[in-house]
């Protein structure tokens, strides 16, 4: 089959490789119909070591179920599914617990062990676990938007659930990347008063506006503050999504967060210590939260919700390339000129 | 009056000082009836430069009121009441919102301009929303308990609330001093199932048995954090109440929470920067908040707690001063002699 590999930083190749094969009896293989370019894919594309084996790269795909390992029980062959950007087993008790990221039996893709999703086939562990069957004939039109569930909206989703976004809250999106635009849509439909969305790409931002933001702030920095401090009546934001993960969106963050707020980073981090004593969070009692996406936790309730039309998380993409395309949709991501890639078959 | 300064680390002295006198339409003065030594006063107690003014010291007390400003509406000379350790309005935004250690018209008690409460009278700014009344005729048995719900026992509350204790929840509390053993007593108060005090000064752990600890565990650092993840089947702790303030107790904590689970300080921390990406905090979607305890949020539903024997906090006590002892009662506090000093007039 044909799969994405990533050789070193900006080297990314389409190779034919093995097809994947069922290696447990809870394993399934999907044949993918579409997958998609991560914003987290890019820090790899940045900065990765060259290697001459090279990383399998996406985490992200709906597909149709090609083959069932023997104890796999509520799959069958045909089955259209999304795959969650983490395997889990759905059983234990962290799972229970909605926290699947930290699932014992789980784990992520893009190893050469499990394989990346930018490819044609994927072997999924913990099938039963990982995979949730769509419903019903899917019509295509559909599918941008159900492949969001896969990841970057349900990771925006997670922003707002953990920071508890709800009527009447005043919500601060710093990032106006995919996942920053999903994390707007996601506290809309949380029901927040307000949504300011701080990013300076105006035709993300336009986006970002048709997804329910009312305030959108340009400015960075000590400006961007002042910008937010001024819309909010000098009292901060209620809750702060964090969607980038550098530095200065974390000094950001905690310098628009009202008293007693919110900051709840879903950007990785690309630091490890940050402000946390009396000067930045304690002195406010400023809670800080935020992780990988437990999305599995999330998909059940968000399907029915884009098969009938509540929301059109899939207008995040705004290119298209055929598996033999992805390095360019690397390079047009890299270089902004694109929001967000969707990879067919 | 009688008032406590310090001069200088380890340097305590009553002197004697001017009255207070009404400066605002909203102030009352107080006289004192019970006050007490915070363990937060040991930190200027260690490091605290050489001053010839001195500081004015003390944050808690209980006490009658001796006069209003004419602009106070809803307190009398004569009644009874509690002082929080921050005086705030309870009408603003802030304090609507439950954090009225961030209220623009409050602030902190041991300054020259507002004096400090280990003294025989205090000016009470903004004293309609700083004081609380007691009803009734008060028991001098409840002196102590009351006198907790100034600061101490409220703090643990605040670490308890913040944190979400609720049934069913595995608690794991870090510090066996006042406040960690107040969090213990939050935490049965609000149904922890299970509650973990870290500790080891056995008159301190016994305490904390007696006010709902399950288990002690007196290792620390790494021993520590393989006793709490053996005593929860290797899952961790859903909420970790963090009572120290001091690195080594942060590390404890992020690495005996759950994932998915929370940490609470209310220990002042005696850092800015922390770890808080993927290898502590991130990667296992721990939510960190905590901060300066708004104590008036709580009062009103606490004070019924001790009048009618539900709680009693006031066993946090171990030492009783006159204000002429005070110095002393620095002394014991410093060398943990005494868990706590009350101090009588």
């Amino acid at each position: 089959m044909k799969a994405t590999l990533m050789f070193g930083a900006g080297d990314v190749r389409i190779e034919t490789v093995p097809d994947p094969v069922i290696t447990a009896p809870t394993d399934a293989i999907v044949r993918v119909v579409r997958a998609c370019i991560c914003g987290s894919d890019l820090h790899p594309y940045h900065s990765m070591a060259a290697s001459e084996r090279g990383r399998p790269m996406g985490h992200e795909l709906i597909g149709v179920v090609e083959e069932v390992g023997p104890d796999v029980a509520t799959l069958a062959k045909g089955d259209f599914v999304i795959a969650p950007f983490a395997y889990s087993d759905n059983t234990c008790v962290f799972c229970r617990e909605g926290f699947h990221t930290s699932c014992p039996h789980g784990g992520f893709y893009g190893t050469r062990e499990v394989g990346g999703m930018q490819a044609e086939l994927q072997r999924i562990p913990q099938a039963d676990g990982s995979l949730v069957k769509v419903p019903g004939t899917v019509d295509e039109a559909l599918y941008p938007s159900l492949l969001t569930l896969s990841d970057v909206y349900l990771t925006g989703h997670h922003a707002a659930h953990l920071g508890r976004v709800a009527p009447g809250k005043t919500v601060t999106v710093i990032g106006d990347g995919a996942v920053g635009l999903s994390a707007v849509l996601a506290s809309r439909q949380l029901g927040a008063e307000r949504i300011i969305l701080m990013g300076r790409h105006t035709s993300r931002t336009d986006l970002g506006i048709e997804f329910g933001a009312t305030d959108v702030v340009a400015e960075r920095g000590d400006e961007g503050i002042a910008a937010v401090m001024d819309l909010t009546n000098g009292e901060g934001s209620h809750i702060v999504l964090e969607a980038v993960g550098h530095m200065p969106a974390y000094e950001q963050a905690y310098g628009i967060v009202r008293p007693g707020g919110t900051i709840s980073r879903v950007g990785v981090p690309q630091y490890e210590e940050a402000p946390v004593g009396f000067g930045s969070l304690f002195g406010k009692n400023v809670t800080l939260t935020g992780g990988p996406a437990p999305v599995r936790a999330y998909l059940e309730d968000a399907i029915p919700l884009v098969l009938d039309g509540t929301i059109e998380p899939g207008k995040v993409f705004d290119r298209t390339v055929t598996i033999d395309g992805v390095p360019e949709g690397y390079a047009a991501m890299d270089a902004r000129e694109a929001l967000k890639v969707l990879v067919t078959f």
